[in-house]
């Protein structure tokens, strides 16, 4: 089984470098995005989005031209493990997912996905070999039109410095930076007034 | 100017690879992981948050082993271009930001980052070299506490089929998966009764 120009064994080695592990969501995100490349008319500028933030936009980011930091991979949380691959100019695309109408062949992923089977009772090693052999035989594909007005890229505007923390941000976000208004992040960060030392 | 153990040039073609283009908010990203790790203690597992979406999450990327898809890296864009590192046990940690006090000495990037230059009067080679020259020095660093409870990461529970589209998704998500519940996507995706055929 090929994933694109890889080998599963070479995709592996790709995931445990990036990912960290050899995950068996990501390894069919692998499949996935092969499936999706078989569909697609060559030559296109797709930018893809992801449906769970699971795993499955890292494979992604490994195979395609998109990452979430060139803007062309965006995760939209519906907890469904699907990669939907548009055109960026007309909007016409793919989608892929996973249908569990075809999960039936392959118990061990079954088991897996469908989160019916305990962990302790997985088997990793036969899960693998199920999802090197099954490829994108669990998958289906159907054809979207995606609205290109609700994905347009927000300008952030000019940039200005924070009254509370000093730091630039975009001035279309508010007289005072989101971080600043309160309840976006896990940690304080204080004014700059007084002076923040650095730590190093 | 190094970039953990990557010279300049090295980390342009990792950038040029990934993200693809070599651009001046990933290329200074580097010199921001580059800062943290000089700051954090060694041995000890770090998550990251980006505070913005744009080209910083993938300088963590392909630098920390923290990823979209691995869950150590999240972002909350709050706006500000800043990574915050934090011991995944303690909630310890640093954050590193663009200080624009710091910007003075670097008038090449203090008008593209802070969109006083337009686009037409930039001169990109001459701010890659200040990018390079000036590393770190335009950061500061601050401690900072992470409220482990907020980042806590969510239990999706039980695998469901929707009763709409017939897809799998985590059942404490609602009656029907948040896609067809509607308003998350920019594209429709039929329910599967009568069938979807596969495209391809």
């Amino acid at each position: 089984m090929m994933v694109l120009s890889h080998t599963f064994e070479e995709f592996a080695g790709m995931v445990k470098a990036f990912h960290g592990s050899v995950a068996p969501g990501i390894m069919i995100g692998g499949s996935m995005v092969d499936l999706a490349y078989r569909c697609l008319p060559e030559g296109g500028l797709y930018d893809v989005i992801c449906e769970t933030q699971k795993c499955l936009p890292d494979a992604a980011q490994l195979l395609t031209p998109c990452s979430i930091g060139n803007g062309w991979l965006r995760i939209m949380d519906t907890g469904r493990f699907s990669l939907a691959f548009y055109d960026k100019y007309t909007g016409e695309g793919i989608r892929v997912f996973i249908d569990p109408a075809k999960l039936d062949a392959w118990p061990e992923i079954r088991g897996w996905f469908l989160k019916l089977t305990p962990k302790k009772d997985q088997d990793s090693a036969r899960l693998m070999k199920e999802i090197e052999e099954a490829g994108s035989d669990i998958c289906s594909v159907e054809r979207i039109q995606v609205s290109l007005d609700l994905v347009e890229k927000k300008k952030g505007g000019p940039i200005t410095l924070c009254p509370s923390c000093g730091e630039p941000y975009p001035s279309g976000r508010g007289a005072l930076c989101p971080a600043c208004k309160g309840g976006m992040l896990p940690y304080g960060s204080g004014p700059r007034k007084g002076g923040r030392v650095d730590v190093c």
